[in-house]
């Protein structure tokens, strides 16, 4: 097994982009990348750039020398990974706030109609958010979220989402790709068959930006919020992107308006008129350490290219499905990913009845880091810029390891996991 | 005077902690950490450390070893600067967006009042937010925000705003001291009396926090926001706070509710359980670096104490309006601050029609940075843990110096200012 791994990684063409990254620990395995993506070289020479020299030195002055273009500039770097124009998307704020803000602008446009149509598989701050986008335009909470069940806890096939549509829907918001089970809806067709009934989209790309690829103009998708500390490599609770599809822009209008969102936010004025294009949807000053960090990231993504990212994902996902199907069946662990890789984003979900007590010991006596999902979910994800082959061999390893020998047994009982 | 001011800053028992921030240039003046603080050296080393350490080698495992804290624990410090109790504030969001939450929280409570009272001294990102967060509760962004006038542009007498609440007012949302003329309320008293006819208040203490003394739970404050780059020298775009009086947490919802103020985020249910407390205000991951920082700075101020760096900011001011007086008024500078100290904030303003080229004169003529607020104020920030009295000398001679010579006639009309 190690063999093939360490064939598999001799033959990887993206093998040297591990070399850009901090690498503490070559003897573990680093499978969380889907949660928070590991650190850049050149981030840590920014930072210290931006603390040191460009804070420390050029004070108040750094504002124009930069940091004032930094949302849209960062933004203009994913919308090349999302398949957007560089106009079309901006980093400002959390997935969640920025979540809020399309979901309250695009319910306000839809009015009359107000219900939003999701699913049972989408992150929970989703849910919260999106009934709190309910409230703010006098909507139901709880009645006018409607929730479709995924039949499997899996997957949750289009055309079910898509029959749920009604002409009382006024948004579909749903996670591109599934952050538990990596399940990933295809884009283009969900995006299209709700604008023929009147709705607008609002996708969730969290865990798949930076992985999965997303042609968004090409799909005409409306709206989307995502976050940059996965697979974009952006830094712990770097801030998040939001994109609004260009001839949507100035239909919408920021329900948290705020004057880096103003069309002059020097000028002072107490009246608000919103700028011109996407960038009414800044809201307050962002936070320019954290949100200068990502464009590191992006950048190592840009360079590799989504094609590439997107083949060893599929290539690594399916060796983890391989190898599961040999070694890990038979011991109980149940696969919780779709097996069809073109529905399936860049980690592959196990279940397990120990789950929570098996990624401790895998944690503790292996150095191999996945993660926990609650209730029963050993998630092990892979960041094709970094991961090597010879990490998931000895993650496998190791599942089958602490299960065979019981070694789970020494760690307390889990009821929930980290980020 | 540069003689005076070198015997004041010999004298100053606050000398030593110039030390403790980067200075890199000892010749000009920095009278700007009113919009943006200097670097504190601890934050320096504190950015290497979290995102070379804390980020680069431990990973994920980081969120369980400090970063999941540090919205409450840096809160808990801001706490001790306000003058409130340590679970009575958080960091988290801009201060646009905390705003926006809280306003929108206190607007629910108040039901069925349900207009804002603001003045025009107030930051134009609030007049903003304020319009946002009435029209998320149904009501009319325009008719029920009323804004009272300032008499002179510079203050508002106390009794001119409470004689504005009525029996309709929900909220009363001001800056604690203004963002250009640097006037600051009495802060309980206009708690108290609002409270006496049945409104809340909702402070802006972003020119305050640092360095304007607020004793929160003594005066019986309800709600409060600010920032954390001026005066708390967080740095570019740092976090901002939130405060809720322990009394009224419980009784406010997050309007914008997200998995971070969830009662357990990592269980991931979709449905929705606030946490206890002032947790529950809490709505997207935060952007730890940048959230990190913000510690360090407010060491430093609780190092100091709020009495000494107020008895130097008073001293400061005082400074600048007597060299004012003596040397700036017959060249046409108009005071644009209270002269009334107990009235007044840590800057001054000075009024002159060429304002915005003089400013350009002084930076790129002097090493003088004050700031420029369109149309005709220059503001000068002393930012008592690092402000020398000496530059304060420096920037009053070239204020002199660039009138006189007409030396700012050769550079460009200038409208607006930078942040």
């Amino acid at each position: 097994m190690r063999d093939e791994a360490r064939r598999l990684d001799a033959a990887d063409p993206l093998a040297a982009f591990r070399g850009r990254f901090v690498v503490a620990e070559e003897a573990g395995a680093y499978l969380d990348g889907n949660s928070l993506g590991r650190l850049p070289r050149a981030a840590a020479a920014r930072a210290r750039e931006l603390v040191e020299r460009e804070w420390g030195e050029g004070l108040i002055g750094s504002w124009n020398r930069g940091w004032l273009d930094l949302p849209a500039r960062v933004g203009a770097g994913i919308a090349a990974v999302l398949g957007a124009a560089p106009d079309e998307v901006l980093v400002a704020d959390s997935t969640s706030v920025n979540l809020f803000k399309l979901a309250v602008a695009a319910l306000r446009r839809q009015a009359p109609r107000r219900r939003i149509l999701t699913d049972d598989l989408n992150f929970p701050s989703d849910h919260h958010v999106l009934r709190s986008a309910l409230a703010a335009v006098g909507g139901d909470p709880s009645a006018d979220l409607e929730v479709v069940r995924s039949p499997d806890g899996v997957t949750v096939p289009p055309d079910l989402l898509l029959a749920a549509v009604t002409p009382e829907t006024a948004l579909v918001s749903v996670s591109h790709t599934a952050f538990k089970s990596a399940y990933t809806y295809p884009l283009a067709e969900v995006t299209a068959a709700a604008r023929d009934r009147g709705a607008l989209v609002l996708w969730d790309l969290s865990h798949s930006a930076g992985s999965v690829p997303t042609d968004l103009r090409a799909a005409g998708a409306d709206l989307a919020v995502g976050c940059t500390y996965k697979y974009l490599c952006g830094g712990p609770g770097s801030p998040a992107f939001l994109y609004v599809r260009r001839e949507l822009q100035e239909e919408l209008e920021n329900p948290v308006g705020g004057w880096f969102g103003a069309a002059e936010p020097f000028a002072f004025s107490l009246d608000y008129t919103p700028a011109p294009g996407l960038r009414r949807f800044l809201t307050g000053t962002p936070p320019v350490v954290s949100l200068a960090l990502v464009e590191c990231g992006v950048d190592l993504v840009r360079e590799a290219g989504l094609p590439a990212i997107r083949a060893k994902s599929v290539a690594q996902t399916e060796y983890l499905i391989r190898g599961w199907e040999a070694r890990l069946a038979p011991l109980g662990y149940a696969l919780a990913s779709p097996r069809e890789s073109a529905r399936r984003g860049s980690h592959v979900s196990l279940r397990h009845p120990e789950a929570g007590r098996i990624t401790q010991a895998l944690i503790a006596e292996h150095g191999v880091i996945p993660d926990f999902r609650a209730p029963d979910c050993v998630r092990l994800g892979v960041c094709p810029l970094y991961t090597r082959y010879e990490e998931l061999a000895r993650a496998q390893e190791a599942l089958a390891e602490v299960v065979v020998s019981r070694a789970y047994e020494a760690y307390p009982e889990q009821t929930a996991g980290v980020t």
